[in-house]
């Protein structure tokens, strides 16, 4: 399965709570459209999340991320890994 | 020590060849900084690469990444992650 890398902006002063609570949002429906979220890194300051996914496709993705509340900015496909 | 997520833009048909070449002069040369570079992902059709790295500071990711001729276009410290 293809992985992603999705980019969310303006998330200024997320909390650990904030960060856990949105991803389990996404976990808890990923199934419905064949995504795995497997990571996702905060930048508290910047209000810059990045995440990582396995999924069918990035519309996949943003299907997730949109149902959840916190569509992503930019979704980019991976296929180069190091 | 602190992780870092760094974004490099306009690498638009870059190869894995190209990719593990460029990981691989940072990996050369990080210990001048401290720097441990973790993994890179890349998307060679918008151009946008991702690097996970641990370090202790984002300058001095930068500097690795200055003297490998790639500077990133964006350093954020990502206390948070799930």
């Amino acid at each position: 399965m293809p992985e992603f890398m999705d980019v969310h902006r303006g998330m200024v002063g997320i909390t650990p709570e904030a960060l856990h609570e949105a991803h389990n949002a996404d976990l808890a429906i990923q199934e419905d459209e064949k995504v795995q979220f497997k990571k996702a890194w905060a930048d508290p300051q910047s209000g810059v999340v990045f995440c990582l996914s396995e999924a069918p496709s990035a519309d996949a993705v943003q299907r997730i991320h949109e149902r959840t509340g916190h569509p992503a900015d930019e979704i980019h496909p991976v296929p180069l890994a190091v």
